[in-house]
């Protein structure tokens, strides 16, 4: 077994990365850390609320005991000598200071932003561009590091990127549009999305979100060119939206191609796609990385989300488009704390592993 | 005064038909009609639930106390002889029948898509196509009728026409791309949107919407040549979602213009373009026809849709789209039920009065 | 096996009792009936949507296979011969024709509310008045019948009596109040709750429900003496609203105890109750009947209501009243389509045939 | 006009306050002021987010531009020489310290619950327990000020408070029980109710809410004798739970009377009592204190909370209660940020300006 710590444990994606590791075949919980204000308490202790005494867990399945029961450590101060894979759950400015000091010597897997854009460093999605972890070669040349950092995607990207991919390989693209309905859970709690805005409400307008996922989504799909990724060739233009939703992005996607294809040729390509992902042996992966629903009321946030336990993108409502140039549109929803976030992250240590990146 | 019955009298667009005309400086109401079975009762009675006794009354402002106790009648015998127009906000397969009887000898303006593609039957909104009431007179004459039927249309192609049309006018069309993320209300109450359905989720599929916003956009920017209306030349390609908001709809646009444009000129041409509507005058009109926010965060249904009593479409986030040539995007909150649907068709009977074709 | 029809199979209760008998241990599913229009198709043609294809499937966990593809029957001529158990998901004015019809040869468990207030009838919750289940001999007797009816109470009904029990049986009752803020699932679906009714809403009646709550918890909650229950001689009095929330009741109570007693007691009573339920063997049973938690902001029904895959009922904030003579008050969460419905209902018919009364 | 000071006025309640001044007859607002981190800009400034530039402005209806020019000051270095009220918007472990020092001569007006449990302090609800306003002079010379701090009462005791006194005052009370369903709005905006929390669900506690309920309905409802209030001697026993609605607090209230009376008797004394509250003549007072509907459906927070601008307490399903002596049971809907908020506190400041305590 392969030890693991979370760096960032008390918060909703830390807690997320304990849930996503439970009864893990390769990877245990060795450490767990978070801010100063924690350290030294037990787990349970640093998650209850000193006032009132409640339990600020926020996953649906329960903690675990012998979890409950680990001593907190000071992130800036812990102790990685145990240590083997670093999940790292900390918003993006802490990323910036604390990831690469793991990095000296430890394989960091990140859910923060803050070195998604550098050039050494790969945004892995495991199926859709496994080949990019080669790039951690470069990255830990350059850097010195015996140990590396490799981000996740964006919660909205991954959606957007596995369904593109298909369609990239069969057809090749010119541009997607998309316009994302996005769950709250995205936004975390602190304080996240407010009861009283997003009552009877859609707010337009997520900070950032936009140009984050143009920019991997071009990253992912693009080429590893031996030292580099050499980005995908074509335009992606969105607009990010919150609805009152609580689990699961919903994208409406319309994407030009290059060669012509009919409805049943994209659906097609997806199945089959989703079918024969090479990384389904890895143990959070999930036996289709596309499901095409036919039911035109499909895919729906609250019905499809958790398929096969949120590592599914639903994808449905395929049609023509008749604006762009071989134009298609549909639908998906993807589990954004899912496969877009901790478990996400897993997904990916396991294909590190599997490939000799951690050891 | 002109007098008008309202057909569909007792549903939720005849409600909102009577809360329309309340206190209407031109027009009163001079007939409620419904289905057989309210016909002969006050409309008190026929909006009051038998067995709980609980009014079925779903407008936020109250019914008028000389509206409860007039009779309803049975739509199919209605008496129109004292009657100068008839509002009909019935389904459209009644509308099918109904609407060309009523038609022989009174203006009928209707919420139903019964007859809106018909070359002799314009699509009007006031102050976006108010020319295009001169089909009227084609359709007489070809109809053989002293009266005429001009349907509004529908909701969700309300919003999207009116954003686009000083683009349209301004810097041409090549296409529009849009998402909505319709409110309930559109669905109406038989059963309309189920609580269950809804909440926590996003229903990915509005049967009809879609192909209706296409074709009515292209129908209202088209041009009146002397006959008949020729479409816009312009693609339009949606895909229209349900989302857990009450009233208002939001769009996510992304249009391409034919001339290049900055972020400035299209916000300036919207905002001129609202500010000198020549149809300001009548009374049902808005003040502005589009408003355009800075706030980042906004237009939001919950805080916009009410706008200049519902009357207005309020747009934000304008930017570039870097996938269309020329490309704009921007997001359109537009009331459903208030310009969208009832109130948008007294506005257009007040149009037609005031042009002479209703007296 | 035993096999068991379920009759009103395509209602969301009916879906939800093949769900509740998936995998089961003793009971399989030998008919499907519905009314006359899907009479001779397959289940899953008649769950579709004929128009737009859609599946009206409501649970969460998937159809089997091997459901969708049994052929359903008319439910007034269902052939019974090869069937045991009759599970009735109709309505309660069908059920009062056609449950005494399938009750002269067959036990008939039913959810509808028919015949509860019969004196013949008990309303059985297993662990909490397993023993009126003797009072079936007697209906038998008084009607002729080899079989018999036994409904389930009213799912608000549930949760209060199973609470009250061990307060009861420890302590005496005077009187409970009870307010309740009712799920969205416990309406159905035709239609059910309004998506437009409920947003941004609570609604203050639910007709019939509070007659039923108070009546039942007596006679669940009373003395069976040979040949009929003697109802438990406290009050209940109670307010039922509509909450917006899918699924879980929850309940604010007020009980009067005739031996006083302090918050602890209480809520060893209910802990010390759940832990030793004589009929924790059923394989439905939950391992507690009740649950009582110390976190203050607790029982949740988003959080809660899944315990023990939904036949837990889950209490918290268990506090002396002022008003009432010892008085005590709490909440709970209590799930309402699942111990409150169809899977309380196949609980039932665990019990009656662990206890020789279905063979 | 009086010149009002509105301290706290950057966050929710301050801005109600704003909204409740807009046209006011006899009161302007004559300065506003808030931390120290917004003193020095302007209104519009201080509500502006530094980086979004988005309006953190969270009424309904938009701000005045004449406000909005205004200079926001530091609220502990204020210069009230120019001002005759203070209404104090602020958080009770600040009012603790800053309430005092503007009584020292100047009226303070206060939604803070800090000073509601003194002696010398009443709770004012115009109309309900007018003359307790004499109380402040017995404050006044105790305290050695010229000023006077008044504190309303919690947003959930005011419709409690309302609806039980012309029920105390027909029929004597022995006692209370009452279960709230409270608004979102109640928990303000830092962050208040937190979106992933309250959807699909019920919040179960609110702290301190109960016990605040308790004491105030009875000092409320006490007796004014001389020199302090005697509180009433009913018990009142509360659960209070948070729902998933944004403004207007549910309450279903169980009473025990000293006279039996009918629910006919109940509903009269609650419109009669209604219709000739002494204190309607005050610009911001209801037309009438209480409304009671008929429709077994209402009240319902939605469609009610808006009743005569928010300020009119609306009553529902008055029934028997068979649990308490003399037993009724009603529900109500209060507008928590109207009445029982800023509007509320704008009311007891016109009762006291017309009765001479300000001037």
């Amino acid at each position: 077994m392969l030890k693991a710590a979370i760096v960032g444990a008390t918060g909703i994606v830390g807690q997320q990365f304990i849930v996503a590791l439970k009864n893990h075949l390769w990877i245990e919980i060795g450490a767990l850390a978070a801010s100063e204000r924690s350290a030294g308490r037990s787990y349970k202790e640093a998650i209850t609320d000193a006032q009132s005494r409640a339990l600020r867990w926020f996953c649906d399945e329960p903690p675990m005991e012998e979890v409950m029961a680990m001593s907190v450590q000071n992130a800036i101060e812990m102790d990685t000598s145990a240590i083997d894979i670093v999940f790292s759950a900390i918003e993006s400015d802490q990323a910036k200071i604390l990831e690469p000091k793991f990095a000296v010597d430890k394989a960091v897997i990140s859910t923060a932003s803050a070195f998604r854009y550098d050039d050494d460093v790969p945004i892995l999605i495991p199926g859709i561009n496994s080949d990019h972890a080669r790039l951690l070669q470069v990255q830990r040349k350059s850097r010195g590091w015996k140990g590396f950092i490799t981000p996740i995607p964006n919660c909205t990207t991954a959606g957007l990127a596995i369904t593109l991919k298909p369609i990239y390989q069969a057809f090749g693209l010119n541009a997607a549009i998309m316009t994302s309905m996005q769950a709250m859970s995205g936004a975390g709690r602190s304080p996240g999305v407010i009861g009283l805005d997003i009552l009877d409400n859609v707010i337009p307008f997520i900070p950032g979100e936009e140009e984050k996922v143009q920019r991997e989504t071009q990253k992912i799909l693009g080429n590893f060119e031996g030292t580099s990724i050499s980005p995908a060739r074509f335009n992606v233009s969105c607009t990010c939206t919150r609805v009152n939703v609580r689990e699961g992005h919903t994208e409406s996607v319309f994407a030009s191609t290059q060669k012509a294809c009919e409805v049943d040729d994209v659906a097609r390509a997806m199945r089959e796609f989703g079918g024969s992902a090479g990384d389904a042996d890895l143990p959070s992966a999930p036996e289709h990385m596309i499901i095409v629903l036919e039911d035109p009321f499909r895919p729906q946030p609250r019905l499809d989300r958790d398929t096969e336990d949120g590592m599914t993108t639903v994808v449905g409502r395929i049609r023509k488009d008749t604006v762009l140039e071989n134009g298609i549109k549909y639908l998906l929803v993807s589990h954004n704390t899912k496969m877009g976030a901790a478990k996400g992250a897993v997904l990916v240590a396991e294909l590190l592993i599997r490939d000799g990146y951690i050891s």
